[in-house]
């Protein structure tokens, strides 16, 4: 284990437990909840480390299978908690903001700084439009429920059922996906490029997924039990909290990587790094949520959204899809990205 | 005339009279309307061998105007007898829905299997592109009325003016596209590619199209008055009826031949001819049916369809354009197509 | 100077002087307003010519700045003088209209001539494709207004902040624009191909330019109060006079060279000034125009629209993208483009 793996795995630890410490102690709710958001971020980082040396034991195509599984860990976590703390709605808000946070914020930024520092940046392989393209499928698949509740369609008495059969297809989709960048088909393989060879032990490297994963589930739930007074302190509104602050507090990380690649100018991957940050959890950790919402005796998850989420999921979709195809960015249209974010969660202010 | 196309005269012939014999004796209604099914989709293929036979006797210019004005007519018979039957409902839903089925499910069939069997399949000629965006363009005209009326305009009153409005320009563009694909220009000229040399004489042709037209004119009045009880017994809802069932069994064989030809290879002929099927409902059957409604004396047509549907035709131009313009498509694509299909029929089926 | 610019000052100051004498003459609506609306036309020449010899003299980076700046300047006057009058909703309809009628209208004429005159015709270069994406996303950032409005939101009753915010993110947007292609990155330089010497004095420019800018701020007063008995006398509903009328005619002149252009088979550059014009539009004449109207004493204007302008903003970027994307046109694609404009003008007849 190398010094930089070490630091961060004491830095997690540490922060869990100041974290618990705050939270038993009936401490400032602003504080318990920021203490907790960096914990969480620090264990996903470690997830993804054990992750990484599980899969080079395994070999490429298993990585594909683990990342998809542990990659979304603690945003499991913090759902399944707010779940049963019938937080629906926040649950609800915090996934499709992860998605519009990936589609417009983050890829956005990934070519505003990219663009600065490296000029036009062009990114013609076929990968990011491969993703890009499934990405709108999804979305288009994820607003029907919308649509046909606000619509007032015959459908909207049976939208548990509809909901249902959408999280299915979904799954199947998700799975195909596995499948396929398992199969080694180059077309979706973003995640093999950088593998290196196993350092940690087996037991060592199943310890620390454990632990980790143990950490993601209990600090998730501190995280969640302080959201709602750190937000009344604050005056957020929960709308604005779930799509804005608990979206960005459970991608970070893997935002922060994207955005790093399209600094050093790997834009293609960076590209596809970040729309597979979306794609899972349209595919995945959506639909795998609203199914387990009706054994989890809290409140049940829809795919019903607010109108104005489901135009917004739409919009970061299409727009997106067009700067993939036009293979060649500059920082202008990470500008205008930011910015579309930024009107989109002004929108939201108010919640 | 080859064994082959002999034999099809003759089942088309023997299905025909079953048909009959099935509705005058009363007989239980979903088999009824199986049978015609069955004997209208014979139909199309007589109907469009023959019009091949014409064309290859009248040079390739007139064959796109042969198979533009032929190649719907058995969806021609059908919709104008159920539009007499006042049956308005049933017809709308079976025109958006040809053009969802041709989009998604039969688009999606084509990239699915053509994927297994060949591996990534690319498609960057002119055709399917130009074919793609006309299709937008025509669906953003289909659109309009619909939003006119649903979100209440000024306009809504006025409905009957603007959809007749709607019609005409659209026709315009449908002759300005036949007059294109027969000037020669190779940009949308997809249909000549497998010319052959007439085989039958001009008398056979000629009484074979008519005989294969009365056929299909008879055959689609029982089918319609097939078509309510059976959906009836089967529990189905008319809306669901009209775009699954009616659309798939008007369409089949159109949609058979461009899913295999892209299970040989031949993807962009495939896409060609899937996307051009599209077409050919939204800028000519459907104003063309329209404009004959106010003349047939039973329920007026309209652009006017439920708001679910024209997201539903929006989300399918959009999507069917991005795998276009992608150029390269993987079986993965061709299942999300499908999968969105069926999301859309489910959120019909409760109608 | 040379003859034809002479020529056309000239002809300018008749109109005007014309426009003046209709007016303080209580002349017919119809024809004070058709007069000052072709001295509204000629002026706008006038501004150009100006500031391509003021550009000429300062550098290929300023004409960009002073481009952006008087460009629009008639349709400046016209708005400020309409907003004075409480006509808030023609300034909206003709801001959302010059941006439908370039988009649509003009880009489908030049692609319809240029397509007769010279076949097919190809833009492969990157300025087209930049700027179809700025504009989806411009467009994208212009929509939330009016869907956290009319889909009432918890926004709903803060639009005028809202609004604000939006307005100041596309003004960024906008400076950064301008920064961009004054910098002299190829990718948006659009404008400084033709550029030629300077011919005119600085005095001389200078004196033209202050001229054309108060003859276009008189005539605007004249042409405002017109409209209203005009459109009355004629029978044109306001929201059809703003649309369709006053749109064309504030941008008649940009729109036929961008035509010519197409005609002359430079159609990356036709399409680059056609699409730039909506997006100047977009980004800079309707954000100032929303933040000077709380300053001017009169109607504030809102980017809160009406969700049928909306829906057609919406298809006439995500269209005109496509269509940029293709990289190949046919005159077919203009005629249908064109189709479109109508169908969407006829929707607003009844207004």
């Amino acid at each position: 284990m190398q010094r930089k793996e070490k630091l961060i795995i004491f830095l997690c630890v540490l922060t869990a437990v100041v974290s618990g410490v705050l939270h038993f102690a009936g401490a400032n709710a602003v504080l318990s909840f920021s203490v907790s958001a960096i914990a969480l971020a620090l264990t996903a980082i470690v997830v993804g480390d054990a992750t990484e040396q599980l899969g080079s034991r395994l070999g490429p195509g298993s990585t594909g299978v683990l990342q998809a599984a542990f990659g979304n860990l603690p945003e499991l976590f913090i759902a399944i908690f707010a779940l049963r703390a019938g937080l629906a709605h926040v649950v609800q808000a915090a996934l499709v903001g992860s998605i519009l946070g990936n589609s417009l914020l983050v890829f956005g930024l990934a070519l505003f700084l990219g663009g600065l520092k490296n000029g036009t940046q062009r990114f013609n392989s076929e990968p990011p439009r491969m993703i890009a393209t499934l990405m709108l499928l999804a979305v288009a698949a994820l607003i029907i429920p919308t649509l046909s509740t606000s619509l007032h369609t015959p459908a909207e008495p049976h939208i548990n059922n509809l909901d249902i059969f959408v999280a299915v297809v979904l799954l199947v989709l998700f799975a195909a996906s596995i499948y396929f960048s398992v199969k080694g088909d180059p077309a979706l393989a973003t995640q093999a490029e950088a593998m290196g060879h196993p350092e940690w032990s087996m037991g060592l490297t199943i310890g620390v997924l454990a632990g980790a994963a143990t950490t993601a589930a209990v600090v998730s739930d501190w995280f969640i039990e302080a959201l709602q007074p750190a937000m009344g302190t604050l005056g957020i509104s929960e709308g604005f909290a779930g799509l804005v602050i608990v979206a960005i507090a459970g991608n970070s990380i893997e935002n922060l990587i994207g955005i790093q690649l399209a600094w050093r100018n790997q834009i293609d991957y960076a590209v596809s790094v970040i729309l597979n940050g979306s794609l899972q959890i349209a595919l995945g950790l959506f639909p795998i949520l609203l199914i387990l919402s009706f054994f989890l005796g809290g409140s049940i998850l829809t795919f019903v959204l607010s109108p104005l989420l489901v135009v917004s999921l739409a919009l970061a979709a299409i727009v997106a899809a067009f700067i993939v195809f036009d293979g060649e960015s500059i920082w202008l249209e990470g500008l205008a990205l930011i910015g579309l974010y930024c009107i989109i969660a002004a929108a939201f202010w108010w919640g």
